[in-house]
């Protein structure tokens, strides 16, 4: 599976075309962080337009490095979100996208099946050490945990932070703008398959990941590493540290943010104070839009249209920024991306070999990032469950089934005509083009039909719940 | 009316109090640059937030200056927000806010009245050099141009783009993405009180209005000078040079930003060059939110509501940059601002004082810009025409009468309960917090009542039309 040599004279055949020839591609594998928020919307950071969120870290990352503004997440609600960035695949092909249950609850018994390779796998492959920590919610039963898919360590929370409820409390949305007690969620904390906590103490819980993570730096200094950083937060219930309240301008919701972004410059510290900077690819991303029925509690998706749990724009386009001081220069990327394109991208940077016995719908956004190329990646499909809902193709998006936010109760509707919008002069999805172009409405329909042909039937790990 | 001894010693008391003693505020009059778009939307910049608009040198100006984002237009359309600019004043102080007629038009006799002071007759008194480029709008009768109102010279349009339309041509919204043959409008290009060209050939006049400044800025490198450079664009019908054409992500409004945002790269190259920068104080910043009507050649509002000609956020608050390298600090300010206020910030800088003959409505920001305090700005209040619809105390604003945009023929309601939002949580004005803080909107409405014992009787300047 490893085909280091390959690669090396890959990048050397690359040199000539690099900008500067003072920076050519780091010959050495390159650290990876991927640093991963909960419900994040695209307009809740200072740089992507929000008007009450400081964000000041993640803004000098964006300014330094590449902002992507057409990036997306694998899904529109975390399980299979989360699913398809560590595979590279649409989730559906997993079997972690279903019509049955939209995520895992603690009372399910699937999780993201052996078979499948993760980033973790994928990087362990080149001598990479790995760990995970934050949120995981790929399956909590042992066989399913991070430390079985490639992660030496875990420490996290193995599921929502909104799920145990403890019976008889109000339910979030009729609590006041105080945070709440985190014994009102008896989430479990665990590091690697041991729980070390229960309810976990949320309060602190951003600051902990970031404690953790910084740890894992130092001590893997010398070494390759990946980390995969998934904060439980800004998901509902919010929690932030005693420091943090009313640190923002906007309220609860952007006390975590701006939280979150504080242990991104620490990171961000230690890496510059160990002289790893430079060989360290940071991604910074969400799993989805915001959770809009949470009013100010949910985050905003800035001039995009819905938000969490919908195909709209809004529930799967997310921030993006790719930082690695000396090799990625700073630009504003238009090109589409996604984060199952973390998957190959990474894996080409390690020198290993993307497996072939699979579809992996991920591409490898290297050119890019070196500023050598344009993305190869002109499609994007937008699966609500197991059920394509819109697709992407170049500047076109159309909709086949338009559906309101989980909870909203608004009726699904399978469209006779689908409606069509222009991203590039309506990322906002105002304007339906779908008469004014049925030959593009054709060929994202033709599009549709071949990827549905690649789709085997896999067992649904959603649906395996003590409930059903 | 000079006072320039009690300004400097003033300056000279907080100077102990700057950050840095090695940057303390430059005694020397400042130059004064304003930037001033026509209809460009809080989200129309990549740093705010546009996903497909890059503004690379504005988003450089902002994050090496104050980016502001509570900063508010005096007003809702042209006319209105153009006199509370030069003057301070909320525009129906002087008659430049009516409900007869929303701006100035070709067959109107009106104009600014000669008794209002503008900022260039300020800064005349303090000895500069004064120049006004690009669109007017505030009387194109001859003792109303800008040469009548303390501006040396004049190089521009007198009113909007899209007025004298040629008889006999397709309204704008009928027309293809293409641009439109020029010749299509037939306005005027002046230069001080004489039309030079007509029809201005708008293609090239992004490029010429910045040429116009880069000659004034050189001419008058040796001493203090005012810049008015009011662009005439985004405001559709939409023109942009060839060399933009296509330039954008985001099809023929984009490319237009984009020129506009080219020509701010290069005055502050000019500055630089002549080794003035930190000697000027430039301000961005535009005249009212996006014109939606126009769909995608209207541009955004971001994640704020509605648009130009409403007085919800998206029609008044804009972007608003203000720079001036070794003297303001980088920073996003959250506080609350508005285009009222350059007037009186100015006049403090120059070492000029107001007038105290008559109530001017802005602030000055001087402490905020050199970081030494906060925005004494507490309210807003956001007419439509002559006619109070809403006004914001601290985070909350109240919303008394509602309506569509012009054009849209949405009907508009006087508010028996008016809706309340609290802005600091809800920029977006989703949702109604009134039955919550009846206090809060009494403390509004008294405010309001307060505000409207100041208003007298002046002549409606918008009304004297040839056709009334």
């Amino acid at each position: 599976m490893k085909n280091l040599f390959v690669v090396i004279a890959a990048l050397m055949i690359m040199a000539p075309y690099t900008k500067s020839e003072a920076q050519p591609v780091d010959q050495k594998k390159p650290n990876i962080i991927i640093i991963f928020t909960d419900d994040q919307g695209y307009g809740d950071l200072s740089s992507y337009g929000s008007p009450n969120i400081r964000t000041p870290h993640l803004d000098k990352m964006a300014s330094e490095g590449q902002k992507w503004t057409n990036f997306y997440a694998a899904a529109s609600v975390c399980t299979p979100s989360r699913a398809g960035l560590l595979t590279g695949r649409y989730p559906v092909r997993s079997g972690m996208a279903s019509n049955v249950s939209r995520v895992l609850f603690p009372d399910s018994n699937g999780g993201l099946p052996e078979r499948e390779i993760t980033i973790a796998e994928q990087l362990k492959e080149a001598g990479y050490q790995t760990a995970a920590i934050g949120k995981w919610h790929l399956g909590h039963r042992e066989q399913y945990l991070p430390t079985n898919h490639g992660f030496d360590t875990y420490y996290g929370i193995p599921y929502s932070n909104d799920m145990d409820p403890v019976a008889g409390k109000p339910p979030y949305w009729d609590y006041a703008d105080e945070p709440i007690p985190f014994e009102y969620y008896n989430v479990p904390l665990m590091r690697n398959t041991e729980i070390i906590e229960r309810p976990a103490d949320q309060n602190t819980i951003t600051h902990r990941y970031t404690q953790e993570s910084i740890s894992f730096i130092e001590e893997n200094r010398d070494q390759p590493f990946f980390l995969f950083l998934a904060h439980s937060l800004p998901h509902i219930p919010l929690f932030v540290s005693e420091k943090f309240r009313g640190h923002s301008d906007a309220g609860l919701y952007g006390d975590v943010i701006e939280e979150i972004d504080h242990g991104v410059g620490q990171i961000r510290r230690k890496l510059e104070e160990l002289e790893i900077a430079d060989q360290t690819l940071v991604v910074f991303t969400s799993d989805n839009g915001p959770w809009l029925v949470f009013r100010t509690h949910g985050g905003s998706a800035g001039m995009l249209r819905a938000g969490k749990g919908m195909t709209w724009e809004g529930g799967m386009r997310v921030p993006a920024i790719f930082w690695w001081p000396g090799t990625i220069e700073p630009k504003i990327v238009t090109d589409i991306g996604s984060s199952l394109d973390i998957f190959p991208t990474v894996s080409f940077l390690a020198g290993v070999d993307v497996q072939d016995d699979r579809v992996v719908d991920g591409v490898n956004l290297t050119p890019v990032l070196l500023g050598e190329g344009e993305s190869s990646r002109k499609e994007m499909l937008f699966y609500r469950g197991a059920t394509l809902y819109a697709a992407r193709k170049g500047d076109f998006k159309a909709h086949f089934i338009i559906e309101g936010a989980y909870g909203q109760f608004e009726e699904k509707q399978v469209l006779e005509t689908p409606l069509l919008f222009d991203l590039r002069e309506d990322p906002g999805e105002k304007y339906n083009v779908a008469h004014e172009h049925p030959e593009i409405l054709r060929e994202i329909e033709k599009m549709v039909e071949e990827h549905k042909e690649t789709l085997v039937e896999v067992e649904d790990q959603l649906a395996k719940r003590e409930s059903n």
